[in-house]
């Protein structure tokens, strides 16, 4: 069911620092920060041959990255998301089977402006999973 | 410099019961669990289009894992791995910008029989990076 591994993303406190990591040491291509307010964090995409990773910073009261951060200070991977066909059989299945879906699961539009859920971290070894119909 | 993203790796305190929520509900193909005594680790591949994600469960004493389990005792996204070209370029480019590769600084033959280095992660936003020489 699940496909590609669209991307990973890491929660990080200093966006511009972050980015130059990647960009200097690291030697990646990555985009200019990008404000998505209505999910709450500052994007800088991190683009690899076969993937990407979102570096993501809060932006805002409430965002959902915060409490994160109070946990990991430093910052750390947050959620790793996988592409599926059909996000609505994609949960129907996930349910069936037991798997929690965060947010009263009906699928919201996510930052890629696509249909996306998450998953219940303890049901998925402490991991975060997002998935997003493409 | 990075390259693809070679795998992320989901440190999981019950190697079986995560590779059945991978193979059942997630419905992704999976590997055999495959004992890595060198590295302290038992793994289970899950094979994606774009990449693969590597399920660790702590094999023997002293397993790397162990520490990271004990911490988060559900599990958790462990360690990405990059590719590069050159372990060692890569490696002398990364500690004259100032980042820290552990262990002493030379690589190791990684779980997939080839170079590997890991940096520490309060370099880069507490997330440990494997780079693995392809």
């Amino acid at each position: 069911m699940i496909g590609r591994l669209n991307h990973i993303a890491i929660a990080v406190p200093d966006l511009e620092a972050a980015a130059r990591r990647y960009a200097g040491p690291l030697g990646a291509e990555i985009s200019a920060p990008q404000a998505l307010p209505e999910h709450g964090v500052t994007v800088v995409f991190v683009t690899l041959p076969n993937t990407k990773v979102e570096l993501m910073q809060p932006l805002g009261e409430g965002s959902p990255v915060s409490a994160f951060l109070e946990k990991n200070p430093s910052g750390g991977m947050h959620h790793a998301c996988y592409e599926v066909e059909d996000i609505i059989a994609a949960r129907d299945r996930l349910v069936a089977e037991g798997a929690r879906v965060l947010g009263g699961g009906e699928p919201k539009t996510g930052a890629h402006g696509k249909p996306v859920l998450f998953l219940h971290p303890k049901d998925f070894d402490g991991c975060l999973i997002e998935l997003e119909q493409v």
